[in-house]
């Protein structure tokens, strides 16, 4: 039985063959992503994988609609299985909007889903760290959002030779879209095609911009003079304050896709320009009140980063940490009669915090060793009968081979002493 | 707009309704359940919340079929969203067996769902640690297994007078069904029954097993006298050498409803007796062979434990930790001109590991140390300018109210000292 296309099934390191998907390089990235949100002061929220298709079908827009997984229940609701947490997020907090104080600084984990024609590795879901700030229309939070952004990258390690943040504005192209004379009712068409400049050739994006009476000359000009806002230069500023100016950049190519965008969009991209990006987010201050059906009105922004990119990046740059599951102990049962004692031993060191393993059923030992090398233990423990019949512990150091006998209670708080390494 | 009926949304503590879930608790189990997994030499494994039908129709049985969340997807396959992992798990194994020295100890923290009529209160998913050993037949993986239950609750500060495992047998229902005559093509059905025992009246008990062949009365005898078999007693011995004798007991009316299990089964109740089942599990040494269609045979247990028995349970005995999120600094920026200066300091702090957080835009000086307060920060920071026009930082205690003028880096290595408080 196979599992379905799209999905991936995640294993222990080390990983039998390259193309598989380890659960430990998962975590690694899982557990950076919630101590860095956590470090800005975020919390921690989530919601269903689930939705109504309603949720997301007037409010995202672009690319994001045409791949919904979507389908009927069995109750034959329209259902979704989520594309992206921000609808989610924006129909809890306008559930809840006067029980937290703003502005609320939430981050999520999801596991978000999309549908399209299966192609050869394109998956249909991944994992996004997922931070929002609500509450505060002043520029000082997408600074506040877009540092959180770098240093989330850099807890991996990740450095600025290693990625940029592109950063830009909806209302600078809304300025550049009113002062050339735009129809109003064009403009997130217009939107779209600056999204696609970079992916398509230069004669399309010159037709349909002419089509919406624009010239990829004008366009071009704007976008190559990058010259910063004023809501941008905030940003930067604040950025510059923090030590993060290398990081970031104006660049008006970037303008995003998802229809609610509002204000300031960035993306976060790798500097050899070999992977998509691994970042990206914006400003969304109408969000809430539409889906909140006009109740709560609250400006707010946020971005996603996946763990597939990201994945890849951090591979390439020899930035991923062995995961070998490394236990503490191994305790090795070569005198069956001392099996209840090793176990009681064995109890004692789990419950000090201590990795623990041993051989679950009577093996020789040499096997025993052997495992505990394939598990690369630090220690192996063994119980023996002294001379005098008393039962004295055996603690070998794998690396250095040193090896000490003592007292049973003497070894294990030895032993419990090593907690962590 | 409204969430599906059935699921929730997790926010951050401290909740505005009794009624809400909370993100914190939830992340409070999910990381005891990780830890002591990984104590007891068990590595993580994940796969995709939705697989085919076909992998569980066949294998579960019972009432998990009747209530599989399952639809059409756009490509016209029969879908299910995982109403348990085992399945999951023995498809990965069976995929990658060789790779993996035996015994494999995997665990998982899989959501899982159902679909059943909508029920007040009724979920349609939960949270589930899953813990499992392949490969390995003897009895010592069954005590193995079972005193990690044991030592997860424990985890969670709940002791022998709060929850007890009732351990039992399929082989032993087995011998007593073929002593008995039962009917081979009859021995699920009974099985199911067992399982209800404590569910429906006498007499549709009675009726039920008189239409299998089986009295009533000689049923409840054998799980009166409760005599282990030399299996269960192997288990009960090698936990009583670890000191957890006490939080075990044979209970022949556990059988467990999956078609699945042949070998040991077990369940985790809370003592008082209040509360459904807290954990359950067993052997399910065909499984792995079913899924692989015959290529893969190897030996298999695991367990199941669920997040919201859990939680009601450490709720009702006064178990969880308030999770107020509190910061270790609040920085304080009255001084406008500072602004620059603090964000480089809340930089500095945050790069060092410490939660800090500060107020986005200019406000008057009680606003901030009320939001201080409310974010229930340990201490605040504040950067002045002395009368030789010196920049110092004023750290205040919230708790203590000491407060002390230090230089900048002095300060900053102060609080970098106090990391994790």
């Amino acid at each position: 039985m196979e599992r379905l296309p799209g999905f991936r099934d995640f294993y222990p390191e080390p990983l039998p063959h390259q193309d598989l998907w380890s659960a430990d390089a998962r975590q690694y990235i899982f557990d950076h992503w919630r101590t860095t949100a956590k470090r800005y002061g975020f919390r921690e929220y989530d919601g269903p994988p689930l939705e109504t298709l309603e949720l997301f079908t007037t409010k995202s827009g672009g690319e994001i609609i045409g791949q919904l997984y979507n389908f009927k229940d069995k109750g034959e609701r329209d259902i979704a299985l989520r594309p992206e947490m921000t609808p989610t997020l924006a129909r809890m907090i306008a559930a809840h909007e006067r029980s937290y104080k703003k502005p609320v600084k939430w981050f999520a984990l999801p596991q978000l889903f999309r549908y399209e024609r299966a192609q050869k590795g394109r998956l249909r879901e991944h994992f996004q760290l997922n931070a929002d700030i609500i509450g505060e229309s002043a520029a000082a939070a997408d600074a506040e959002l877009v540092a959180l952004l770098i240093d989330t990258l850099r807890s991996l390690r990740l450095t600025e030779a290693d990625f940029l943040v592109r950063l830009s504005s909806r209302n600078a192209w809304h300025d550049f879209f009113q002062q050339h004379q735009g129809k109003l009712e064009q403009e997130y068409d217009f939107y779209q095609v600056i999204d696609k400049l970079d992916r398509e050739e230069p004669e399309t994006n010159q037709e349909k911009l002419a089509a919406l009476g624009f010239s990829l000359a004008e366009v071009m000009v704007f976008i190559e003079k990058a010259e910063p806002t004023a809501e941008l230069q905030v940003i930067l500023d604040n950025l510059a304050a923090r030590g993060l100016h290398d990081y970031v950049k104006i660049d008006y190519s970037v303008i995003r896709g998802l229809a609610y965008y509002t204000g300031s969009v960035f993306e976060a991209f790798d500097r050899k320009g070999e992977l998509r990006a691994i970042a990206g987010g914006g400003r969304y201050d109408n969000l809430i009140k539409l889906i909140s059906g006009g109740k709560v009105n609250l400006p707010a922004l946020g971005f996603g980063m996946g763990d597939v990119v990201l994945l890849e990046l951090l591979k390439a740059r020899g930035l991923l940490p062995k995961f070998d599951g490394a236990l503490d102990v191994f305790c090795l049962i070569e005198d069956e009669s001392l099996r209840r004692d090793s176990l009681k031993l064995v109890q004692d060191l789990r419950e000090a915090g201590l990795v623990v393993d041993y051989s679950l059923t009577p093996a020789k030992p040499d096997k025993q060793f052997k495992r505990a090398q394939e598990l690369r233990a630090a220690r192996t423990l063994k119980l023996e009968r002294s001379a005098a019949s008393e039962m004295v512990a055996r603690v070998k150091h794998l690396q250095t081979r040193e090896e000490q006998t003592l007292g049973v209670a003497e070894a294990a708080k030895s032993l419990k002493a090593g907690v962590g390494r």
